[in-house]
């Protein structure tokens, strides 16, 4: 991917602080896919000892101008941005994992938003009721939620991202070059098989694109040692891709 | 606020197209408020004759590389965009309801995400379900919904923007200026009071500042023109925004 040996420098020596909650993949994962593909050098510093801490502060702090809402958010440097989608927009051309005219880099940015609409809602077939409240207190509201999430939401969205593919004129969703949409599709998959695999089971002969496109992220040698090592922290029922049976009958 | 007739010239032979569904104020609205604001020649295009029509088309065209997954979508010359935030990203400097710096557009960018998040959990109140059904199919959710977002996601979001607003060194979120972010707190500010009255009423003197920027925005000659005309879509209880008695007890 990288042509120019400056670049190159340039990723080595800016070092990224990604902060985000370290006991779960959650909408973090979506950054550090993007880093880990870049090969760039980065800290997920709520995972060290006292990031947690460290990160609360940050967020509390009172005479921080422009403080973030919520995790993650990234450090680069003086800068700090907050909001996942946001942070890839800005990741993206420094990482080389967007198209480097504007009207690319929108419809990057547009598709990256609609993956941010359907994470969401994949959130909510666990928490429909209030992410303040446990999954046991809402479950019947959540099956309800999940069977229409399943019988309208889910092909919506995947329909859309299959038919974006096929127009795409190339392996990846923006063509021929990889980008953070295809990271984050590819986390999307493997999320809702972790979350649903009887759904998708059924579901992925509608996606055909859509799987040949998660296989082909898979493979790639950065994402692949990543997915292999420790950095890669276990899907769980702490995250946004959580296993109920009771939700996937 | 305008400093340059080139800019003014080319804004004026920039004429915008707009789709949106034409009998609500929706997410459209956002984008309807920075228009306006800066006083751009635009076509809401779904809202003329067979404007719906035209809308479906373009949407469901097979041969578009890069269709919208929904409205509202902005045509620009040959420009297609959508998703709100990106919209407002794209036009705020062209505008001039951006900062002009990357790092303050990233920041302005960055709290019109959380809006949209916001805006989602509004909209959830009374679908926290599915979009597919009727209000009426899920109104016992939909008042458990409401009674968690008024204890927790109310004081959350807007307790966020009313500390961003007091630390913004000026009248505005991003100082002194004007930007998109304002226009879109006020239509918040305007929907939850139609929308909920009665907590409304007891929850704005914990926001005084949002509120005195509610004010100021709603004062501006274009924003009180457009309010005042045909061109505003009154609140109805098919949008974003509605007023059920049940959940506002």
């Amino acid at each position: 991917m990288r042509s120019s040996p400056i670049r190159h420098t340039s990723e080595v020596m800016m070092r990224y602080e990604l902060y985000y909650w370290p006991g779960i993949q959650g909408r973090g994962e979506f950054v550090r896919l993007a880093l880990e593909e870049a090969g760039a050098d980065y800290v997920d510093v709520a995972r060290r000892p006292n990031g947690v801490a460290a990160m609360m502060k940050f967020m509390e702090n009172l005479r921080a101008a422009r403080p973030p809402f919520a995790p993650p958010f990234l450090k680069a440097g003086k800068l700090v941005i907050a909001q996942t989608a946001n942070i890839l927009l800005w990741l993206g051309p420094r990482l080389r994992l967007a198209p480097r005219e504007e009207a690319g880099r929108m419809w990057a940015h547009q598709l990256q938003l609609t993956i941010t609409d359907f994470v969401a809602e994949i959130h909510d077939t666990h928490h429909p009721v209030a992410s303040a409240l446990y999954y046991e207190e809402q479950r019947s509201e959540a099956k309800r939620y999940t069977g229409e999430f399943w019988t309208h939401r889910v092909p919506k969205f995947l329909g859309y991202f299959e038919r974006v593919l096929a127009r795409s004129g190339g392996n990846y969703v923006l063509g021929r070059r990889l980008t953070c949409v295809d990271l984050s599709l590819f986390q999307v998959v493997e999320g809702l098989r972790y979350a649903f695999p009887r759904h998708m089971k059924r579901f992925e002969r509608k996606i055909p694109r859509l799987i040949a496109l998660h296989d082909r992220v898979a493979k790639r040698p950065r994402v692949a040692a990543y997915l292999g090592s420790e950095r890669r922290i276990p899907f769980n029922e702490s995250g946004i891709f959580r296993h109920y049976k009771e939700l996937d009958a």
